[in-house]
């Protein structure tokens, strides 16, 4: 029963050491060109591409016979030649071809162009074969990496990972904005986060990460926002304030990118994606000095408003950058008006929150900060949001029996790669995105 | 900026190694005993307990004041001293205690007892606290442990991650149990697997795997359903059949079993769990095999049925482990009429399938097999179930253009750990369950 997994097979990245030698490959039929009566084929797989030439009709003839054309599934026998002018410097020769499943008809928008030409609706709507054509390939890689690391980094710092329901009682941090699922004839809600579980299970673990897909049934249809998306979500427990949050996130975001950078250097190269450095310490300032850099530099006067506009934003950005050399930006303090019940207010200053929003070349990225952890706190909250307390009850019995001070934070897989990557619409760094127009593929 | 995760602050397991030393150890107040003068206070952090002794009224003094009993969190600074007859051998004593957050009113469920002892409804009603307790950790930790694992033994094999949507536009698999999700006033429906996704993301990666929530909505209130739960999901492409499949979920399952045994010992322990050895090659039966030996061996004829029985299969597990010392049995080749649209056929014996269950201890734990990989063959597959072609558009564009032979399975995490701890409930391995009439906490 064993079964080597590519058994003949040779990936094509790893054919070149195999000059002068027979080899078999196997993958999609990338192209075909006929030129100066040779054919050449590229042939496609999980790991890149490699051209075969073949001299003769009869080399072909498997091919022509099933009428298999692009996107066919083959394998190439062949003999590997070291070929200065070819892609990669190698080209198979005296193939002997084998059809796995023929396919005749070339599908709607080509795979095999230098670049990918379609408009984005059409894109998206063959999404189960445009995520082959290589960019979108590196840049659905690059994702898996980001998840990767971000485990990494957790897991060496003693984090536990949780997996949380999905499938809700009522809706929590806003009400406006969640799915409504029909549960056996009672009425249920698609969790916007796994903030509250994760709290509670600070209570269990103390440091605690999940990756995992949130719903959020908003309306509006922005290059970025998408209504279902892959969270990123760390919270730990025994923190001093925010700022310890803030310390373990730019760990986070330094693993990422060196993991990246070190395992992911072809993706990025494809996607002309340049990695940013983190800092040791990323910069910091409070959203109060924020406001007064503003009116300070461009005149700007927002200091009576409860939030940073994304203009405000793209200015701390440029300014962190000429400052500090650093993409990054943390904007600490934000208001208790504009954040959710369950924040943590500075205790020096309390109408500003132990939060903070993290700004990556001049727009956020990650949001996070310091939570309540004392019960009677929870209530107060409650009470001044004018919130109810039964539909919260399960979630303050955490509170109720001992929680320590804890915050966290959560990173968008896809906006971290949109911002990574510069695509101009988040819905290039989904795999098959969900908006209020789009449910399939 | 820098803060330490811990600052001054020493895991309860690491104590051992400061005997001679104050040290301070944060954490949850787990026990309070008063005995011939002396306090016995037992405190719980994420890695274990420490047992202080209060020798004085005075070094109680901040408990007494606050009113603060069992699940407070506190800190105490205390001296180490090597204790023959304390748990683990060392105690704390000298002690300055300071309250984190004061905790009056004990749960409803006492965690500092040696069993956990309370209705499965309360235990449940009350997950929030009750994951709290030592054993509830150790399992949801064997979880975290098994996901870890899965995905080291597939990035190893050059599998990606994948991440597929959950909010789908048609039922897929079985229209009767799926939850049907209100989008922007259109019906979509919850994945119930990521069944076609990953199929689709071959034809991109070759392979690749996904950890994430699959929804059922069956309304069986069983001992081994539940109606959320998390599916660790593979899938291959240029496989021969599904015995390469099989081979690649045995070494996924060697690789759990050896990460929970090297990494988890006290959890296992803890919860009596048995690790099973995974043989190099599992045993394999075909179905039709497997009718004939519970027929033989038990004289029960059901080799008329489609399916084996539950108690066929415990026979057969049975077996396995008296014939082979295994805890494990593939049995290969259901009818087709039994398997799902997609499943590819025996080219031998049509009427049977190129698939397979795992065995684990009597109890089917793992099903997967061989997908049918070209167009043609979908769409007599699907005219043979009598589907409609349309709301599998999508899904066919895959095979339309191009698909190796592949196959994969899902494991239910859920189940795994419930079938390897022998817990008699599937809701005890579950974080916060979710089930007919359950959807909180």
């Amino acid at each position: 029963m064993h079964h080597q997994l590519l058994s003949a097979r040779i990936p094509t990245n790893e054919v070149a050491a195999h000059i002068g030698e027979r080899v078999t490959v196997t993958g999609w039929l990338h192209s075909w060109r006929e030129m100066g009566g040779l054919s050449f084929l590229v042939l496609r797989d999980a790991w890149g591409t490699l051209q075969a030439v073949a001299e003769t009709e009869n080399e072909l003839l498997p091919l022509r016979e099933s009428g298999a054309g692009v996107e066919s599934v083959i394998s190439i026998d062949g003999q590997v030649l070291a070929m200065p002018q070819a892609p990669g410097g190698i080209e198979l020769h005296e193939l002997h071809i084998k059809i796995i499943s023929p396919v005749s008809e070339p599908p709607v928008v080509p795979l095999n162009k230098p670049r990918l030409k379609a408009q984005l609706s059409t894109l998206l709507d063959h999404a189960v074969v445009t995520n082959r054509y290589p960019t979108r390939r590196a840049m659905l890689r690059l994702g898996a990496g980001a998840m990767q690391a971000f485990r990494a980094v957790l897991d060496e710092r003693g984090f536990t990972e949780i997996q949380t329901p999905k499938l809700v009682a009522a809706a929590t941090e806003s009400g406006a904005s969640v799915f409504r699922v029909d549960y056996f004839g009672r009425p249920a809600y698609l969790a916007q986060s796994p903030q509250f579980y994760k709290q509670i299970m600070v209570g269990v673990f103390e440091r605690v990460y999940e990756v995992g897909p949130v719903f959020r049934a908003e309306e509006h249809g922005t290059t970025r926002h998408i209504n279902e998306y892959v969270s990123l979500d760390a919270e730990l427990g025994f923190i001093e304030d925010h700022f310890t949050v803030m310390a373990v996130l730019r760990d986070v975001l330094a693993g990422i990118m060196q993991t990246l950078g070190a395992r992911y250097a072809g993706d990025l190269r494809l996607l002309n994606a340049r990695l940013p450095v983190v800092p040791e310490e990323i910069p910091h300032m409070h959203f109060r000095e924020a406001q007064e850099l503003i009116y300070r530099l461009h005149g700007v006067d927002e200091r009576a408003e409860p939030d940073l506009s994304p203009q405000g934003e793209r200015w701390l950005g440029e300014w962190a950058s000429e400052q500090f050399g650093s993409d990054f930006l943390y904007v600490t303090g934000y208001p208790m008006s504009k954040r959710p019940f369950y924040t943590h207010p500075d205790p020096m200053r309390p109408g500003y929150s132990n939060s903070f929003d993290l700004i990556f070349r001049g727009t956020e990225l990650v949001t996070g900060g310091q939570r309540l952890h004392r019960y009677a706190d929870y209530l107060a909250a409650l009470a001044r949001a004018g919130l109810p307390v039964e539909p919260f009850e399960s979630y303050l019995e955490a509170f109720r029996y001992g929680m320590p001070p804890h915050g966290g934070f959560a990173i968008g897989l896809e906006r971290l790669l949109m911002q990574l990557t510069g695509v101009p619409n988040i819905r290039l760094a989904a795999t098959f995105p969900r908006d209020v127009a789009r449910l399939t593929p």
